[in-house]
């Protein structure tokens, strides 16, 4: 057989173990590129006690794989932003490719590794940042090669997926559903970084900084998160055929680009508004190919495994060619976080149910320029009343100044959470 | 700038003006690896006249492209088969890359393309010839690389879908879909190709030869057209929660495959039952990925010019590394056309409505050894009925003998054609 290909693994927890077997296994099998043989010759973990079968590959310091010349190849699969950040940056100075599954270190440190891998000519690979196994950085980079990118949207977080299906399929309150999520595993203790929405933030500014060759930092793209959607929320969009989903959205318009995170109703025969559970996806519009949709498991070991796995395999085989610049950060486009996009939303007002109430949220609506597409009001009980209502296509600012205006109405008890509308469902309805 | 790349086209119809068109759209985007220029130097064609804007650039004789030493990619639109293959294979002999989205071509003579491929170390792209521009061959190959496939199935022609979703949607018969389709350009004139399966038996074929690394002959493919699929069948599934798509498998077991064209009835909540109108998708089962979908629209000019673009983009990329083989036909799995591969299947029956007509029906399918899950009589005008059955899960071999010999039975008018369920809702059924 031919050359060795000798990885330093740095992490072994559910990912590393499911790569490790991943890449035993594609060995054991009959396959391609078979020539080159690939072993992880060391493993970077805290704690070598618990995993005595392999006691001899492991060890505790960084050190034994970064100054080790035999080792051309790290897989960071350790988490979070350091030491994980600048081991990456310093295998990639000496001249190793890097992979990395870690989506907070590619979000928020990616300008600066990106640097660092052109500087020394080493790859870096982050498939498995962005839904796990689903191919579509590759997908951008590579299949859709040539294209141009206009808007990517995407149901990229599992926990919030899988609550608003519950909410959806079940009819379960919010609470409800996130325990749920947690008892099965999909929700951490602490849900806040998937429920506030800024575990899709980061996701999606990875997938607009591929997707329009820009660069994009997390902290500036709005995020609305699905804490406040209750199941009046759900039931009101059904009534109007809409599927409720947490919707990550990168739209490119000449110079420059808007970003955000929303929970958002969908057409519910859109592809998209089928994703359910755990299930991630990424919905692509560009020029020439049109619509491409890619879907797969968001998380999970076995599917992030398979990233990295193929990460590894290109790397290795690229490895005797020329260096290749998958990620490039060209000059535009640029964020724009004006709010000047357009866009219609629905919201959810807790009011009291007297003369004049609906007189009042309609003449603030008017003073602020927006016009009514709809409005619904069911009775609640003690006097109350919920009122539905989605309003004409306006720019973002607008319509949040009218929202915060709103809600400091003396007869308004509560405004839930806006929604946004899907941009399909928009286009007769520019007023 | 640097190096120019001289391409060398052959046909000019919608797909090639597409991809002459996006080449230049690309090129003069601010894009990656501008640094290299791609001119198509020549184009084969059949009717210079008709482009008088270029015809510097054209010509109706092949060796001007064939024996241009400057040219080393070749671009093959010119579908069918001859003289399509010679001029492909001749173009590998020369040493230079070939790109084609000529599915007819790769699905029959692939193995002797790849042959010729290797041989010449020429590339040979072909990303185009399935789903158009989803990027599904690039997504086996790179994006899954180091997966090993399980199940490959799809919604893989458009036309068909087309119809089976006017059918579905808006209750049509299937007469009438076709008529539709054929004033709206979905279907040509003579549909046979289309609607007996045949389109997307070749498809399957490709798509389990790169899976699978081996080689599958298009012929050996068990096919069920939708020529006999009525409004009957469609209504039925709806009200079982089924969806009536025309699904090609492709499904490995240990070392044989299983691969069929048929219309199946899939659960209305899984993905690729909403896969609407021309659309196309790809599911795929691996391991460790779990489940991914692709999917994108199946056919048209831009799509196409999509796959041949990147795949034009890869191979000019690739052409100063060492030759990358990307379609490996391997020693195994083979085709098993035995008919064992076991599955539930829904058959519609129109009988003579006379006490003893289910007891002979039902005597036969003993005989054969079926075993009934649900059957359903709706009653005719004229002492007819229909009967609706779902058998449970049994070797093909054993339905279709039973399907044969009901057919023949004297109180039987008329047998549908039988209509596979999708695996999953299969689970729980094994008699």
């Amino acid at each position: 057989m031919g050359q060795t290909i000798k990885v330093g693994l740095m992490g072994l927890g559910i990912v590393g173990t499911a790569f490790v077997q991943a890449l035993s296994q594609y060995q054991s099998d009959e396959h391609l590129f078979s020539e080159k043989i690939i072993e992880v010759k060391k493993i970077l973990v805290r704690h070598p006690e618990r995993h005595p079968d392999i006691r001899s590959r492991l060890t505790t310091n960084a050190r034994d794989i970064l100054d080790d010349p035999e080792i051309s190849v790290v897989v960071e699969l350790m988490g979070g932003m350091e030491p994980a950040r600048s081991l990456i940056l310093e295998a990639l100075k000496g001249g190793k490719a890097v992979m990395t599954a870690n989506k907070e270190v590619v979000a928020q440190a990616g300008r600066e590794i990106w640097e660092a891998s052109r500087k020394a000519r080493a790859a870096f690979y982050f498939e498995g940042a962005v839904g796990a196994g689903i191919p579509v950085i590759q997908g951008m980079r590579r299949g859709l090669t040539g294209n141009r990118v206009q808007s990517i949207a995407g149901v990229l977080n599992g926990t919030t997926n899988y609550i608003l299906t519950r909410m959806t399929q079940e009819g379960l309150g919010f609470s409800e559903a996130l325990r749920e999520a947690q008892h099965q595993g999909y929700a951490e203790a602490d849900p806040t970084d998937d429920i506030a929405g800024y575990d899709a933030r980061r996701k999606i500014a990875i997938l607009a900084t591929v997707g329009f060759n820009t660069w994009v930092s997390p902290e500036d793209i709005q995020v609305d998160g699905i804490a406040g959607i209750t199941q009046d929320d759900i039931a009101y969009g059904l009534s109007q055929g809409w599927v409720l989903k947490l919707i990550a959205t990168a739209r490119r318009q000449h110079d420059t680009m808007n970003i955000a995170v929303r929970p958002t109703f969908l057409p519910h025969n859109h592809p998209v508004a089928h994703v359910s559970g755990a299930y991630n996806a990424i919905w692509i519009e560009a020029e020439p190919v049109g619509n491409v949709m890619y879907y797969g498991m968001g998380a999970g070991g076995k599917p992030t495994a398979s990233a990295i796995l193929s990460d590894v395999l290109q790397s290795v085989r690229d490895l005797n060619g020329p260096y290749q610049e998958f990620w490039s950060i060209g000059r535009h486009p640029k964020l724009d976080a004006s709010g000047n996009i357009r866009g219609m939303s629905y919201w959810r007002l807790e009011v009291v149910d007297r003369p004049g109430t609906l007189a009042q949220v309609a003449d603030q609506l008017a003073k602020h320029g927006l016009s009514l597409r709809s409005v619904y009001q069911k009775p609640l009980l003690g006097g109350h009343a919920l009122l539905f209502l989605v309003h004409h296509k306006c720019a973002e600012h607008l319509w949040r100044t009218a929202w915060t205006s709103i809600a400091q109405l003396p007869v308004v008890e509560h405004v839930g959470s806006p929604v946004a509308i899907w941009e399909s469902e928009q286009e007769h309805s520019d007023h």
